[in-house]
């Protein structure tokens, strides 16, 4: 059954926020939806967008009343501004969140006293290197995957909720603890991230030293370095707050591609076994489009 | 001034030699195209798509009296092709291949004793994870990067006369040295691939340790991944003839990768700094979309 709120708050309506007010009200999964932004001309841009009913002055204003209050924001301001929050929610609001990495977050909203509220965590893994109100649509969501990371302290109607919402988005929803999402996307979102950036440094260091690598860039590396474009506030709040599953992965990525270097000196034929493995791999699972 | 070829002959009719078969007769730019390849039916379908005038049964039929000889084998099998062909070579016959490094194949090519012949190298930049004759289309060089790698041994007017035939094709041409070819594209073209096979072969030991990699894979690991289907024996050859300058690309990617671990680790004000550059610059250089 699709849910259904009286009143969503969203606090940021950037790409994330923006499209969870659009899809929610293309969707009519909410009576109204209020946003809230630091910046007056964000805000005022969802309403005409319309990806929200009203734009409130304050994130106190805009949850009031709130049976669900979405953070969208970056991930650093996510406990910061659930905390100020507080006091103001209604009894029985369901508070959820998108940030990109969850134990920290979950952790210390945890820890925060939220009377009768509850909150739940979540990742709409629907990111894009184009940011903002002005990139939000409202079937960012659809065939996406959705992660929902309740924990021992959630109330399983809450997560139930937060789930049903992802699933009424368009969205494959998947649960798991916050700690086991947060190793597992390091791996397959963080990780590749990092490569990207690594290579963009990589290539303007052999620019300088007068290599033609803009020019002789190859599809691959055009592909590899797709999302160097990030937002790099947004990008070192989401690594930070994942460092430990991020640095993991890393170490795990050196050994593999470790791994490739020693076979290549010493063994093309162990290469070419490995090479056909990530192969077969690449078939089976090819990812997005 | 476009070349014209009375004769040419393509040895190796995969995605490159069938595309350049295809281009060479779309623009006029042979009187005859003679193809062979190992595979009788692919030669044949070669001459099906339009790729050739005919198709020859053995390299020597195919090279008599062509005044263009184009090796478009798999890097390993360049430079025994042509020692066997060198007997079989009209006097003044330009030979050039489209292998993807340059040192190895330039420097065994030069030390056969072509005779009247004369050999260039060359990389048109146009590869793809589609391969094989299927694939081939006439328009696969427009717009590409085509690299010529002549030396001090190459004949000036030789050298020329394959920019011209590149440039005919629609490709941009960069004339430069064996090695500096291979340096460049150690760090964008043969680097990229090795990341992907890396990260594939990372998300499979996540996998089979029970995380939901695939599930969850962000656009950012479908992109990087992209390539790792290639064909493994075909990346086997061009890895090894290119061994010294991959190596040396991926001790400088590690150096980089470890320098944005470190500033993860200790001091995220350089992290997001090191972002910032890397943003700045794939938006000035984004590469092919």
């Amino acid at each position: 059954m699709e849910p259904h709120f009286e009143r969503v708050a969203i606090i940021g309506v950037g790409l994330i926020g923006g499209s969870l007010g659009l899809a929610l009200r293309e969707r009519r999964l909410a009576r109204t939806v209020a946003v809230y932004s630091r910046t007056p001309a964000t805000r005022q841009r969802a309403v005409e967008r319309g990806a929200a009913d009203l734009a409130a002055d304050s994130p106190e204003a805009c949850v009031a009343g709130a049976d669900l209050v979405y953070l969208a924001t970056p991930v650093a301001a996510i406990v910061p501004t659930l905390a100020r929050l507080v006091p103001h929610l209604r009894p029985g609001c369901l508070v959820t969140d998108a940030g990109s990495s969850k134990a920290e977050v979950v952790q210390q909203a945890e820890e925060l006293a939220l009377g009768q509220a509850t909150f739940v965590g979540g990742h709409p893994m629907a990111g894009s290197a184009d940011m903002g109100i002005e990139a939000a649509r409202a079937d960012l969501f659809d065939g996406m995957s959705y992660v929902v990371t309740p924990t021992a302290r959630t109330l399983p109607e809450a997560a139930d909720r937060v789930a049903r919402l992802a699933a009424a988005l368009g969205s494959r929803v998947y649960t798991m603890a916050p700690g086991d999402h947060d190793q597992t996307v390091a791996a397959v979102s963080h990780l590749p991230h990092l490569l990207a950036w690594s290579l963009m440094l990589l290539a303007e260091e052999r620019r300088a030293a007068g290599q033609p690598v803009y020019e002789l860039a190859a599809g691959s590396w055009s592909s590899a370095t797709r999302v160097a474009a990030g937002g790099a506030q947004l990008w070192r709040e989401i690594l930070v707050s994942n460092r430990a599953a991020v640095l993991a992965a890393v170490a795990d990525f050196e050994t593999a591609l470790g791994g490739l270097k020693v076979a290549l000196r010493d063994d093309p034929e162990l290469l070419q076994q490995a090479l056909e493995t990530a192969r077969r791999l690449k078939l089976e699972h090819p990812g997005k489009p």
